[in-house]
């Protein structure tokens, strides 16, 4: 069942250790096929190194198990209702990773101060607020997913694909799960230079408005012209 | 004589320079056989590289060699004074990792800024005090043990597997040597992620008690849901 | 056609991954045959682990394309800029390194605090300024050669092989594609230690002047007389 | 000539590389054979991927280039001066590595945070200061090594086996050239750790006295007993 598409998670997941995002088992990767409504997830608590594709869990948009010998991601919920909520969304990343985890940790968005964001990210990285003890009672993982719709609920989520959740760590996301891997690398990376350009400079400012402009446009949308096709 | 727990402790050895927390010689893992009472330990001052499981030195609880051509590791003593305090205790694990070494040095304790920490350590990671001139003229290895268990005698050390020590470097714990090791790990991430943490929001506060309370009790005690266990 | 330079600027190329100065594509080195008045440049946003010597792109100074199947780097034009207004330059290089791109961020030139700096670049590192939004609307990537060569118009682009681009990253340049790439390196190492030197000392002045010649003319000009060769 | 001693030379330049010390040709190791007078350098500006034991340069006492195809390091005469006033020094090692080097750009001495320190260096690291115009015109590498000695001259340069030189970089120093090397290693650890330690606490006090002298005798003189033997 979805056997395609479990090999292809299983090797999203294994990018995460490569591209130095995770210790331990601290991440979880995540695609949905939008024609059945299953979503296809890491395992829970599993050792990357010995992983393997068929350890991956299936999943429907209720919550149940459809497929699969071990239990999914303790994040799962949060996905879900990310893939209720996100119909563009095709995949999803949770990861614990360093610079990034540090800016949530701190409860700060990530500014814009350069190129490399903006080639990636239109405005600020949001850090969403904490959930409240009642929310967390109640169900801490569905409501995680929750708050992050509501801060999207008037904006772009496909322009700004990726979140902090305070004092927790990342999410990101992307029409498949190698492109919200791709994200989570673009995440640490800009969360790492933010840190070091406030440490430069303590006044700093956000990149102009216009340079922010030039470079997302550069790469997304009906007039982009960077890479090999017309719509990177 | 205890060759098993020789090769174990030798490969929890090892596992130090594969997560990057040593340079030379500057770490020491143990584990204690709590049937026999005796531990094997790491010898003193051997390179990794040229270490093998059978250089490793049987002790009993009364600091007595009870087998090994080499000396045991200079903090012999210290892993034997937490052995006899700390009965749920089976490994137990020291290096100067180096962010985990820098908080020791700035002599503070580690504040608790998300999940990461939560997830592992119940509150705060304590910084205990230095050793006085006679109590380090006395016994300094011995007296580093009992400074650590003076601090833990109303405190659950299973609850904050870990310790600094001012001006010297962390000690970490666990069930046997494996785990010691895994918290050392988890320790050296969570003090990075602490340090750059203060550095993004000097004014930061603590992760709210509710969270700490819900990440550490998903992955302990009789309601644990995280991994594949009923009980991580 | 001019199948070496493309092999070499392929191979210069590859040196970016491997000191660890791109993170994906975010990088491009190119080296100009003055012979021909022609340059080839790395394809745009090709990954390079499937970027072949083949797929080098052949450029004529009036910035058309001379051979290739790919778009050339979207970066082109200012190479192509660089290349018609500094003679002396035979390679250049694009990344978005990270230190030297927090520089960039910050919008801060760096200073010259040591030898390291000294013996390869001739006083600051330079931050020239933002594009206004006319001159982004009109030819982002063109006025961005623009701006630097109006910065050095008065000044040795010999002696300061490399710039900072506010809000963006570091271009460096040589007399061909390796040194151009050596000096890329150099400059990440210099904005480095730049970074943690003012981190250490935040009253930090820059090196003396006399050290600064001494060093800078050790490894350059007549009296040269680091290495192998009377001018290294 | 001396071909024992040129192989040393040469795996212990190498180790600069393997242990991250240096970027391309920065740094060099040199031993002394007592007996005869003679040292064996690295030679100048060679990269360590194309050097070979037989490219090792052989010097006197005076300066004089014994044997060898190559330039010995610029830092020769820097050497030199160590070797002929520090009798007991069999090895020296110079790097630009980076955060030695950026303490040495902030001009400050390294204070003692911790037992890492203290189990290798007796008290600071120090910084010792700039060359004047006329020194640096005089004689660069020389006076290099004489304001070296100036600063050790009511000094115990065994106890304090590194130092650092203002808007430069480090020099070590050990019985051998390995010892130096492994000096080199040390400091290195010892600078980042200091770095992050002003960081975590910026009114951090440096270690206790009695800490500093039980860490530093527990491996040096008489009464040592870290390690194998009795004096390690």
């Amino acid at each position: 069942m979805l056997e395609e598409l479990k090999e292809k998670v299983y090797e999203a997941n294994m990018l995460l250790p490569k591209h130095g995002l995770v210790t331990f088992t601290w991440g979880n990767v995540s695609e949905i096929d939008r024609e059945s409504g299953l979503f296809v997830i890491k395992p829970s608590g599993v050792d990357y190194e010995k992983m393997r594709p068929k350890d991956m869990v299936v999943m429907n948009l209720k919550g149940e198990k459809v497929e699969g010998d071990l239990n999914p991601s303790s994040d799962t919920p949060t996905h879900l209702e990310l893939y209720k909520a996100f119909d563009k969304v095709g995949g999803i990343v949770h990861t614990h990773s360093s610079y990034a985890t540090s800016w949530a940790q701190a409860g700060r968005n990530i500014p814009c101060y350069g190129t490399t964001h903006a080639d990636y990210i239109y405005g600020q990285v949001p850090c969403v607020r904490n959930l409240s003890k009642e929310e967390i009672d109640e169900a801490y993982e569905k409501n995680t997913g929750l708050i992050i719709i509501d801060y999207f609920k008037d904006k772009d989520y496909e322009a700004v694909p990726c979140v902090l959740c305070k004092n927790h760590g990342p999410f990101t996301w992307g029409k498949d799960a190698f492109e919200a891997v791709h994200n989570a690398v673009v995440l640490e990376e800009v969360a790492k230079m933010a840190y070091r350009t406030e440490l430069i400079n303590k006044d700093v400012k956000e990149a102009p408005q216009e340079l922010k402009d030039k470079h997302y446009y550069r790469k997304h949308g009906a007039n982009a012209y960077y890479g090999q096709k017309s719509n990177n």
